[in-house]
């Protein structure tokens, strides 16, 4: 089986839950990498209160023993710590009696799956929606990612990520190599390797939540170390392009997604955006020049 | 989504847990009946010990809110109860003392995924294989198949089953009516509904335990109310027959599944097989006559 | 992508059609060698007149060239000869005039998927779902099943099969070595290995056509050199015997699978019917003692 | 099942191939609106030779009886009318001898799949390679989305197209109504609404032929009818726009996916971006206020 993942798990319910197929048996596990990328994920300044609140760990129930893969399902929980305050709003059982808060979501907000959801499954409290809709989801597939990670790790491919621009604020140079997106620290603000677009960002950030309004912004997402045909050209739903873009336009929020410079590349000729292939050294193997970025992709979300 | 599971968990882990996708919304999850089916499969006589130690019960983590599913993958656990006596041999973290009584398995055992899977997996210890391949798994196909009883239930299907044969002993007649098969209590010994055959597998299994030996069986399991078209014609991997054949021959020492009396029909002419179809009462609507058993299989474990 | 097949194609259309996703670029394909499948499903004693009027050959259009597969889809067509005598009743295209001989179906056949898919397709003329129940539907999976084999072969794996029993007629021994099933000639009429039982199953299927009347039987098939820790004991539905039983029982008019002898098996202790494991030689490595039959299952069909 | 397709077939093989599985027995199916599709993928200003010479049309072979869908898999080729000159280049069978023109081809080219299939798959004539990554596939596409656009429209369910952006001439305005886009004229020579833009598309065309070069662009697509809640916001890979994304991204050449002016909005605060939530008329049902333009997203291919 090939790497597979399943996730589980409302906003406020008891825990996220998430099952990953096909991990190789005898894979190193590192639980503390694992939390790691959940930290990562509740950072950037601006974040709204909940991500200070609670400080996500992952609980590993089975596939993993003695800090190997076992070959079998890896399944993993992430408790939601605020439930003890929502434990009747987001009860299992059927309710004796009505809650004193009972939390029910009547008005569909907008940029949410409220009204569609509601109108799908026809309910009329949009909490049986927006419980499982809510972007809290991904930190299920921040762990998940986390164990690809490893995985790829082991087969020398490693992944980095940076904000390059933030509303109308756009980082200079807009590329940077591996060296500097690898030199931005794990705890900057907002993870964006020019340190003079990153205090406007901050100051337009705390603008636009004192106007009650939200950003949008871009960020880029490098991996280097992608092994010669990873995918296939074969059949149109295993193409990677296909299938990473699929992966990142289902995150909430992410409205687009480029490789490399595609949408500048759209307007112009075909000579000055084909990598060449050329010759390594002495003619040792023949390789793509590399004046193109390895595999990168961009994402423009907005929240 | 169709209706769809995936499970995890080692057998002294700290929890089996499952996924289960394509639950319509709206429908009532009765957390009891799910606990019920548990308790059932830790019945029967002549179970290990384990079976009177651990009593089973589901834990809901996602996807029902209020007794009612969300639409969302419904999340659950069974803690493993003993699990506190393995921390250290089944511990997800790297160990750094080598535990008092590692319990490790060396030595495959006949008629079980150690040797295979530990040839596969490349493991000295047998344990990473048998924690997994072990039939407490099916725990959580309990679990899961519950709540796949409640959504037929709503369609009016119901499913039952009765133990036919143990050892050289068989039940008298093997056929019995759904009704017959409905008056066998749930906390029957051995749900068999001959109760003469019964007594003499009781003390087939006293004689063989006592001799360090174990036994096979045969029971059948019958379902009522199935609509006519569930399944379909038009691709080998979604007849109905060949799914539950899978799901069944996949049961652990199940090695043999039969549908209907199709052994013995083997044996005889189409003429005294196939049913006649026939039209009810004054030319309502044509209907097979029934004298086929509805839906039934047999399977023929042995452990 | 692992082997994975799609059937199409209706009994009397233009052709059956499948794709084969999944075989190794670079492996070699031997037309030669599925035809012979095709022409080995045509054979046995009694068969209806259509499997004299054609004989199936595959036409590759895809997935292979200059004799070896491409690492790409498979596609693949057998032409139905007899479609010229059906053009209009089994036309794509709307009719303008009613055809001659509609050969239009309204009485629904018992052991047939006619009145249960009529129902489910809400269709008068049961032709539009008999044409795809059809068990000429299987030429596409022998076809498909030969691509596999030839993927097998090439890691050590074969597959054989015999005919032990047909009606009441069984062939003595039952089990039979590997040298005796591979030494049945594959124009023999039954394929069985016992010559006597042949002669009788023969007649039997001459008095039993004179009586307007139709037989089941039972065949076994077998496998050896399969390699150790094919399929996995990881997941419910990555497990071997449960694909294979799948795959067996959404055969037209199989209605039961069986591993090894798991009927007669399931009468006895444990103690006879385990393999013991055991040192090969001078202890170079543990394996399997063999008692057991490698890998063979029998099927039960009705027809 | 849900709708499916899989897709076979090289550039200058027998045929392209493809099965559609999920389409409703019942539904009509109209062969001339899937030629005409067809046809539709073989306009466009400056296309290459290859699209003058073959007029691609579609043979089902199954599935569909009268004019009708019968509920099992739909099979279909697109005959490569090209072959007959190919014969031995692309023969299934091994060739006893050379061809005269053996078309072997050594020199990977830049932006295709050539070096990277090549070393995957251990090939030295890349012939192996390309003649699967052809864009030649996607005819066979086209095929199946004609399909599912029938199935569609039996829903309501409409989709348009247009070309926004060639190059650097872009459209004056870039969005246009529903009626805007539905008044292009199917045979208008590069589909954009915008005439005076359109020339000068044409103009640069024919200047980056002469100059041996190509052309990038961007086009919209457009549905209205969607109806609520297609797609689900209960698991990652059931969402909907993850999906489009997936099938967009797949096709060969493009290389980035907005939906809406999600590039655009990212630089906006949320206010400015998100639609309200109305109340339609006099309070009958509440809805999007319409803002945005029901589901549209934009491709940026490059060839």
């Amino acid at each position: 089986m090939f790497f597979k993942f399943t996730t589980a798990g409302e906003s406020h319910g008891k825990a996220l839950v998430a099952i990953v197929e096909g991990v190789p048996a005898g894979l190193e596990i590192d639980v503390d990498a694992i939390d790691h990328e959940l930290w990562r994920r509740q950072q950037g300044y601006g974040r709204g209160g909940r991500m200070k609140i609670e400080k996500d760990a992952v609980d590993i129930l089975s596939g993993v023993r003695h800090g190997k893969a076992l070959g079998s399902p890896i399944a993993l929980t992430i408790e939601n710590k605020d439930f003890e305050n929502w434990q009747d709003v987001m009860s299992v059982e059927s309710l004796t009696a009505e809650p004193k808060n009972p939390r029910t979501v009547t008005r569909p907000r907008p940029g949410h799956a409220d009204l569609a959801g509601g109108q799908k499954f026809a309910t009329r409290d949009l909490r049986d929606i927006l419980e499982r809709s809510s972007a809290r989801e991904t930190a299920a597939r921040v762990a998940c990612g986390a164990i690809a990670k490893q995985l790829l790790a082991a087969f020398g491919v490693e992944i980095k990520s940076h904000v390059i621009k933030l509303g109308h604020i756009q980082a200079t140079p807009l590329w940077r190599t591996w060296e500097e997106i690898a030199a931005i620290a794990s705890d900057s603000p907002l993870r964006c390797a020019d340190a003079s677009a990153q205090s406007q960002m901050i100051e337009l950030i705390d603008e636009t939540k004192k106007a009650g309004d939200t950003l949008g912004g871009i960020f880029e997402v490098v991996a280097r170390g992608v092994p010669v045909g990873l995918g296939a050209h074969t059949s149109w739903n295993e193409k990677l392009d296909g299938r990473i873009a699929q992966a990142m336009m289902s995150i909430h929020a992410v409205k687009a997604v480029e490789f490399g410079t595609a949408v500048a590349n759209a307007a112009k000729p075909g000579s000055e955006v084909h990598d060449e292939i050329d010759w390594k050294d002495k003619g040792e193997r023949i390789r793509d020049k590399g004046k193109a970025r390895a595999l990168s992709f961009r994402l423009y979300p907005f929240s």
